[in-house]
């Protein structure tokens, strides 16, 4: 009855819809029990969308005989990703149930490192050879549509499968029948290796509006291609590593959700210990200056605003500079024409500051400490904002990713700075009184 | 001589890489030369790749029939956002020069608001009668195949324009030639409305991996198509903008490297300023406990790395939180759960940074000090997370972008708690001398 009317449901829904309905109502053997309903396609469709985490638990349950059906429908790429969740044991019980040619193509595209173009492109990619007409591989093309991921591009191999050229569907409709594939293929190509950055493959998809790119070895011989729906995929995953890299946060697998409490632990311990020891020197800074502080504890009142404006204004010029370098806008050779802007932009917001804050200071403290705070204050937002945008330039140039340059990091350096330059002003310009 | 090698180069490049190659040695008159030299289809796409600054400077250089004419070559919605960045005489001598058919697309797309789904979305699209045959629809997308964006979906539409389906060019080239479009179309559609955010578009494209999704009025009119190419765009454009919002970077239009020093200074100096004075409770925290801190300057020394660890561990959680609720993985019926899962982990990151600096820190205050200093962190990293997980939940609910919720936001409020928990503390267990 219920079960029934959700089975009638499912038919009308696309498979990412259905699957977004098992993960938040999951329980195991319900979840197995609709999945059952369905037709294999369908079965492996909404089994590709769901969450990592239900993957694996629904693949534990399930009879090895009809998991090994499931991937034999399922495209090759997501059932490498599916493969690489389960035990080793689990892995060697499906292995010997699969066919020759699944086990080869699940065992290469599983053999790529995490986070490589290989561990993200699919062997689901339709082949022509170059020698054939328009009408053969329009052909070729409409037999084998249904296991291929993308036919709107069709790769021309030749006999040892090194790539020869690329044809768009839109090019084979529009040639005349009898034309060679040899004489309407595109031949100069932008192709990836397996072992580039993953994020490699979306900025390539992304810059040149491509449906889909190929994977070539070293030898010139197609091992796969990307399509434009897993390189969007690369790119949520990649701006989310970039995010919580911003923040100290280390690389979480398959989704916050799912994180168990061990793992977020370990993912933010190191950077906030290393942190606390590098906020010592502020403190060191602070202890140094204990006698300018001990005769003027007015100048107390005012520490926390003003290294909190170089933290902040650093956090700004690091945030825009990281980013303008990801996405290609910024590059190595810009960084002198970028200081310059930025003495420019953090005087304007230096002198804001200091204006701001000796209005509203000159309430709480005498003429000769608020010229102390707003002198400081210019100072320490220019300090701060060079800081952050000559940090992610020098990481970058060290090979390091600028996403390291983050704000805590930047705001610590700037703390420190900013202690030793306001009770440093503080003491040559109020003097000591028992000296 | 060197111009004819450059335009034979440029032969066997992709547009993307020439407009790279005249955004990188931009010179108006040369840049105007070299484009001069190519086809115009050519000329077109180059033009629709270059970077927002050049293009508007080109174009306000050329000579208004050769713009024209470069309009009519480019596709609907690249020369919409051109045309948006020109001049108001120049858009009225450009119109002027448009046929009718484009005059009116020009005007319709340019209407939208930036930052919605109209304002993305392209008019080049191919469209199908509900009765035609298979054959028929072939033979029509054939024709206008070189003037669309996408061939691989076409829309079927009745009379008036409404949209009734939706074939893909894959079903239609594994169909047989005398099916009806009717029987063959999908008519489960997921759609956009031309008000709807651009983000939404990117965020159904990437989870129903679409090439193109349509885009209706609200009488179910066709109205534009928004590609996945596009998608791509926006996808990169939200997230430059969340991450800028991170650290209290208003919205910069058209790029880093072009924007002008007092966009950066605008876009920059209000939150700051407010930071400025929500700062001043921390400093206020400072000056309510004088007599304690006169009394035990040593307590300084630890005040920078306590607030700072507070700040730095919120910070985490609160870009945890705002990226979990961006990409969808975290729901707002999610943050009770989320909430205890950060207080079993806040737990684990304060106890083991107390014992941290309870080591190092026991080289140079007493035993009584080390324990305030200790307690103190535990209190604070615990606040301060707490905080971090809550507050992007609490825009969420006010509908405010959660993304508000920065790092430095986090930090300001975690400052101050961490001011009062510390020096209240040492009040407590120190006791103040000479009461």
């Amino acid at each position: 009855g219920d079960e029934q009317a959700l089975i009638d449901l499912f038919e009308e829904m696309p498979a990412a819809d259905i699957a977004g309905f098992i993960d938040e109502n999951f329980e195991i053997y319900e979840s197995l029990a609709l999945m059952d309903k369905m037709s294999p396609e369908v079965q492996a469709e909404v089994f590709g969308y769901l969450r990592p985490n239900n993957q694996q638990v629904l693949a534990s349950h399930m009879e090895v005989g009809l998991l090994a059906k499931l991937f034999r429908d399922m495209s090759s790429d997501e059932r490498a990703d599916v493969y690489a969740l389960l035990d080793v044991k689990l892995q060697d019980a499906l292995m010997r149930r699969l066919a020759k040619h699944d086990r080869d193509d699940l065992l290469r595209l599983s053999s790529y490192e995490e986070g490589t173009v290989g561990s993200v492109m699919t062997s689901d990619y339709a082949v022509i050879p170059a020698s054939g007409t328009v009408e053969h591989a329009l052909r070729r093309l409409r037999q084998t549509a249904p296991e291929k991921e993308t036919i709107y591009q069709a790769y021309v191999i030749d006999n040892d499968y090194r790539l020869q050229g690329v044809v768009s569907l839109r090019d084979l409709i529009t040639a005349a029948p009898h034309e060679r594939i040899e004489d309407i293929m595109v031949t100069d190509l932008i192709t990836l290796t397996p072992d580039m950055p993953q994020a490699e493959s979306a900025r390539i998809i992304s810059r040149y509006d491509l449906i889909a790119i190929p994977v070539v070895s070293e030898t010139g011989v197609l091992v796969g291609i990307v399509t434009f729906d897993d390189a969007m995929d690369v790119v949520e995953m990649e701006d989310t590593e970039t995010m919580h890299k911003s923040a100290t946060v280390g690389k979480i697998e398959g989704g916050l959700k799912d994180a168990s409490v061990g793992m977020l632990y370990r993912k933010r311990i190191n950077w906030l210990v290393l942190l606390v020891f590098a906020n010592i020197f502020s403190g060191a800074g602070i202890a140094y200056f204990e006698d300018t502080i001990s005769a003027y504890i007015a100048l107390l009142f005012f520490l926390p605003l003003l290294i909190a404006s170089g933290g902040n204004a650093g956090a700004q010029a690091a945030t825009l500079m990281v980013r303008g370098i990801a996405t290609g806008d910024v590059t190595r050779s810009d960084w002198f024409r970028m200081l310059g802007k930025e003495l420019l932009v953090s005087l304007g917001l230096g002198l804001t500051m200091a204006v701001a804050i000796a209005l509203v200071g000159s309430l709480r403290a005498g003429p000769d400490i608020m010229l102390v705070v707003a002198l400081s204050m210019l100072a320490i937002v220019l300090v701060g904002s060079l800081i952050g945008v000559m940090l992610p330039f020098l990481l970058h140039r060290l090979n390091w990713d600028p996403a390291t340059a983050s704000a805590p990091l930047v705001t610590t350096i700037a703390d420190a700075t900013g202690v030793l330059i306001y009770f440093g002003m503080a003491t040559s310009i109020l003097g000591l009184p028992n000296i």
